[in-house]
């Protein structure tokens, strides 16, 4: 046997970063980029106003002062500020030549044709400089870099149009099995209905790859070889490959230019794994169980992804910022959980948020194959193999399953 | 004054759960059921084995079995296991009627023709009962739930083809404004990039709706009012809405059905805050600084997409199992953090994993405005109106912003 984390570098090692395009302001969210994005100028460009009132001159004190104009919105205001002299001012005018302090409008009075107002009511830092957010040529998103909502904002005010990033993954998946059928079909006597395939492929969309469904293949070698075809950068087989009579899919594949590694990984659940290449392209091969081939998709799939987008060691999202590429971080057992033997293992679980802390809530062990209990869980608590008893209140390591 | 809650309630009350449609299994990831979906069948339909090894009966204990036949994958074995009998069985494989537990292949020998096994090889756990997953008509996922991938594995495995779901939101979104230009364009002397359309679209999409982006609209009334056309659940106007002379959006859509609320709402950043209906349709008018704006939206436009999909009661993420539509959860400060005045303030933080907690790192408070400085946040600490000096290890309410 080998351990998850040996199992995790063999698979990555057959991976780099792919192909990158470019690609338009409006379709950049949630692509990553594959270069640095930088500004194309100042933001702002000129020193603004950040509230409404009026642009006056520090030195003047609190002497009356004489408003001369209004800076029109969107336009610098034609003139400069002498002494004793304010302009009007509105949230984001530009601040007229001259000022360098803001007097904040309802703390001033004008009602006799002069501005009065108190020492208290002059704000220098409600002017904010040219350039303070960022400066032209500054980067605004890193390479490497998932673009989140608020980047969006960002390379739009940094007037940029397109960007370079990273092509989305391919990943074809083909489930083997006579037991399969496509829901909407009639089930054949105690077969099943393939769920895998759309479970996969939404966790594929949702970490940025592009999943492409073969769809149920029979478990003959002439079907199964067909995924040979299959123009991706990752091809991952769903049942069909236990170590015993039934590994179809390695020997169907044996019919091509396939070579095949086949490891007895220390994990629970999810046994066994194949690896292996059809020519260039990885091959993965999953267990037939959806609950099981949905962890190892978790632990195998997202990093190889990961990888491909250069995003492994750059992430953007709150999980991978904890422990890189392992999208893992620390919850409080809320029961006992027994001592593990050789096995890696992944206990499915609640999470609650109590006195401020996350709590883990294992579900009972045997539940693992459950496709139901996977679902609801928010977690995966990680055991380590040859663990003592988990006892309740312990910090262990999670898998967060928020947002697929 | 009103304060951010009572802001909340008063827009929120506008909104209500939003009409449906049906969708394809294929089609369902991320959208948000009407109903609950409910299982076709049993699942597994029949016992069935998991692992490679040999069906047995129990009652026969440790004596050698004659090896009878195989399960066919995907298939019921055709005849019944009688005394001293097993039937050669892998993952997935139907139990034999007459057979109520597993020998693991790896822990019996057979290589003289009969099998042979000790007491501790025989695992009737290894039987995976009909139904133990769910039962027919039991419910897959509840209704108001936003569709995950796991889920999406479990639709299918429950046989589900379509399921009804609510339509995606429309929010149109006009960015108001003489100073804005949009990217690629020529900016004006002093100008700005419009941003915060491109921010908001994003978030929208993240958040289950349909952002209908109007472009730029120029700072007067013909312009503004066009966006009476719109055909949305809201309208979001950017900018152009200051308390002040610049109320030009109010008075713009004053010349139409357009009936204003304008609050000014105890919070920074982000005031003012404009609220109205355009005949059936509401309106919420946020500042034209795009950080402020994008925090007014986290505020605002999120839980209204939240009530329309009906999610705000029953939700999958984590953040928002935390607190049901503020999606808020807790940190410890890393450092102090001034005393507030009578306003809400949201200040951004980066957030970091440190012995088994989460601990915000807000960034200094006059960086507010800055959107390089939102781009790079994780988490939003909310402090209390008239808050004392919050300090370094306090708990603390955070927004998470992971995600968007």
């Amino acid at each position: 046997m080998i351990s998850v984390e040996e199992a995790q570098r063999r698979v990555l090692s057959a991976f780099k970063p792919i192909d990158t395009e470019m690609e338009d302001l409006a379709h950049l969210a949630g692509r990553v980029t594959a270069e640095d994005i930088k500004a194309l100028g100042d933001n702002p460009p000129l020193s603004i106003a950040t509230v409404n009132g009026y642009a006056v001159r520090l030195a003047d004190g609190e002497a009356a002062r004489q408003v001369i104009g209004t800076v029109p919105p969107g336009h610098p205001f034609n003139g400069t500020i002498g002494t004793n002299q304010a302009v009007r001012i509105f949230i984001g005018g530009i601040v007229p030549d001259g000022a360098d302090a803001i007097v904040f409008r309802e703390e001033a009075d004008d009602t006799d044709g002069a501005l009065h107002f108190s020492s208290s009511a002059i704000h220098p830092d409600y002017i904010r400089g040219a350039g303070i957010d960022f400066k032209s040529g500054s980067v605004l998103v890193q390479a490497g870099k998932r673009i989140t909502a608020r980047d969006m904002a960002l390379i739009a005010a940094g007037g940029i149009t397109q960007a370079k990033v990273r092509r989305r993954p391919r990943v074809a998946i083909a489930s083997v099995g006579d037991e399969l059928s496509a829901p909407g079909e009639q089930r054949r006597p105690g077969g099943i209905y393939a769920s895998t395939g759309y479970g996969l492929s939404a966790m594929i969309s949702t970490w940025g790859g592009a999943p492409c469904d073969f769809g149920i293949l029979e478990d003959n070698a002439a079907e199964i070889a067909t995924i040979a075809d299959a123009d991706a950068e990752l091809v991952v087989t769903l049942g069909g490959n236990s170590v015993g009579d039934a590994e179809l899919v390695a020997k169907a594949l044996g019919t091509t230019d396939f070579e095949m590694d086949s490891w007895n990984v220390a994990y629970r659940p999810g046994r066994p794994l194949l690896f292996g290449r059809l020519g260039d392209t990885p091959v993965l091969g999953f267990p037939g169980n959806t609950s099981s081939a949905l962890v190892c998709a978790i632990l195998f799939i997202r990093p190889c992804i990961d990888v491909m987008l250069g995003t492994i060691q750059n992430t953007c999202s709150l999980p991978q910022r904890f422990k890189c590429g392992c999208h893992t971080m620390t919850a409080r057992l809320r029961h006992d959980l027994p001592a593990t033997d050789e096995r890696k293992t992944f206990v499915r679980a609640r999470l609650v948020m109590d006195a401020g802390e996350v709590w883990a809530e294992p579900y009972p062990v045997l539940d693992y194959p459950m496709l139901s209990v996977l679902a609801k869980a928010d977690a995966l608590v990680v055991l380590p193999p040859n663990a003592a008893v988990s006892k309740a209140g312990d910090k262990v390591e999670i898998i967060p399953l928020d947002g697929y």
